[in-house]
């Protein structure tokens, strides 16, 4: 199951309320986020994909997975947050097979090498067997401090690399980061789950049993959806189940020695940029979208661009310049973060035209 | 007389071929820079102004300037450099009276005060009646390496202020320029002139006889100006008649203390824009346009908008950034000069459309 949420507002003006960041070609190869983490799946499970996403995208999703049976995507009335979406495709999934095992990717993060991902899902769904809520957890390749770490404990007997999960960490300081990164303990969390369907909704009623019988209620009265839906607690699955299950010791982490990364900023999609395939570029000037229309000399870091007009760039370092029908941005690699807090400001302008 | 003419390259995107820099508003007043500099001579000689531009622009500048007989705008059939314009309008005026002063000024020059630039005009015209060709020197605020300078002699005999010119001296790096300014012997050059009309043809004679005698031709004949123009020379005024003329002892320098810029590129357009009325601005970003449809956080430099999109800007120092609707600019106050070479890229890769 894919969870298609999340506004993606780091990356404003690309990403919209009504184009959000996983309906977006970000990598320059035609197919969207979301496209490219179905295409991850099928080879894997063919068409056992549901999609769980916002009622405003549902349509924009069906149209660009033709592939997968409509029924395959369930619009959620209101977002609820990761839980509630996952949550809910299981509880669809435990009615049709009590011990069938559930798998969720975000819909909105790249994955650069697709056996890799494979061979990690694999491992994943052999120890999941057991009965273990089991994560895929990246090899760090840099003190990354804009993901969660998980922290690895004993390997799991019988497995040469699985281990149990001893803790979730918060996003950390670089310093910390660091030393993550040495102790070779540690794991970025990419928010993979691969787990029991009727596991992860016993998990959630030892926590949360309202928001578990909630979920259970509407995937065996899919009619009440409307009902139900706005009273469920809005909780992160890392919260409502991953981390109290780690403290009890029932959860795995598999590693993941892929290429991943979330593409929660500009500074992280031109990192993305550099790396795939489908980018264009003038030097030290990564390009997203048709590079014709870009014009640079001595510049360095992002320019995306819709392509209908041109963008020139002249003598300036770790610059980003998104270039939208009706807003441009202007800022830098190193300021990316603060693109939300823009958007937050556009909002109280009143401009929700533009978000 | 003003001749109106010059591309302003370096203000690309906003200044165009067909749509060139002294069309333009750039104080955000919703005046021209050629009705700006109209607006100063109206008060000084009425309607006796004449405008020689280019034969694209002509409909476009009687446009702009309705108060003026439509045969006070000369088209140029093909560009010949300043001498030429000036000298055409100076021949026309021969014509109606040997003993008449012209006074050519600029049209895409910036003036902030109109009262002490009447001043420096009046005491120009008292000198230039005694057959001498005069400047006016505006006093450097700053060691500008952009502008040429004028080393000023002794006072004239009479005169309070008014100098003979020892020298016109070229654009000069910074080291000079601040020599030029501590001297208080040096002027910029402002490209300003009052002189006898015949003084100036005579003077020209001298030099380049071909020229002054084509001048005079068409300004006889104006139907042969098609077949004449295409033959006379290129050349600016400066080096035609004021440098040699200069040498010869006679021409006169008036100063004139009123705050003046040519707005040559858009670190000077930024400066011209703070010193303004018409300009609005979010701290230390310079705004010219809506003000409305820019958002900015911690930045500074300039932006520029047509006002069709949001231009929003973060976390970015000394930036330029001009939107138009078919082309978008980013670059540095520091690096503006630079615009030149892209324009020229922009004619290499066959994109007249954008120029």
């Amino acid at each position: 199951m894919v969870p298609a949420g999340g506004a993606g507002t780091r990356l404003w003006p690309l990403s919209r309320a009504a184009l959000p960041k996983f309906l977006l070609d970000l990598t320059g190869t035609g197919r969207s986020l979301l496209q490219q983490t179905v295409d991850r799946l099928v080879p894997l499970v063919d068409d056992r994909v549901l999609v769980v996403t916002g009622a405003a995208h549902r349509d924009a999703v069906v149209r660009q997975l033709p592939q997968l049976p409509g029924a395959r995507v369930v619009a959620e009335p209101a977002p609820r947050d990761s839980m509630a979406a996952i949550g809910l495709a299981a509880a669809m999934l435990e009615r049709e097979d009590t011990g069938a095992l559930l798998a969720s990717f975000a819909a909105d993060h790249v994955i650069t090498d697709a056996t890799a991902f494979a061979a990690s899902v694999e491992e994943a769904v052999e120890v999941a067997r057991s009965g273990l809520l089991v994560t895929i957890g990246i090899e760090p390749t840099h003190p990354a401090t804009g993901f969660g770490y998980i922290r690895c404990g004993d390997v799991i007997e019988g497995r040469r690399s699985a281990c149990h999960v001893e803790e979730f960490v918060e996003k950390p300081d670089v310093e910390r980061a660091r030393e993550y990164v040495a102790d070779g303990r540690h794991r970025w969390n990419a928010g993979m789950f691969v787990v029991g369907a009727g596991v992860l909704l016993d998990l959630l009623a030892e926590h949360h049993p309202d928001l578990a019988a909630g979920l259970r209620d509407v995937a065996a009265h899919p009619e009440r959806i409307d009902d139900v839906w706005p009273g469920l607690e809005r909780i992160a699955i890392d919260h409502a189940v991953a981390e109290p299950a780690a403290r009890a010791g029932r959860v795995a982490v598999v590693p993941g020695s892929f290429g991943w990364d979330d593409v929660g900023d500009f500074a992280s999609l031109e990192e993305v940029l550099r790396a795939g395939p489908g980018a264009g570029g003038q030097g030290a000037l990564a390009v997203l979208g048709d590079a014709d229309t870009v014009l640079s000399t001595d510049s360095s870091g992002l320019v995306a661009t819709a392509g209908d007009r041109m963008v020139a760039v002249v003598g300036v370092d770790d610059v980003v310049v998104v270039d939208t029908p009706d807003a441009v941005l202007v800022t830098t690699r190193s300021r990316a973060q603060e693109v939300k807090a823009l958007v937050e400001q556009l909002r109280r302008r009143g401009r929700a035209d533009l978000l």
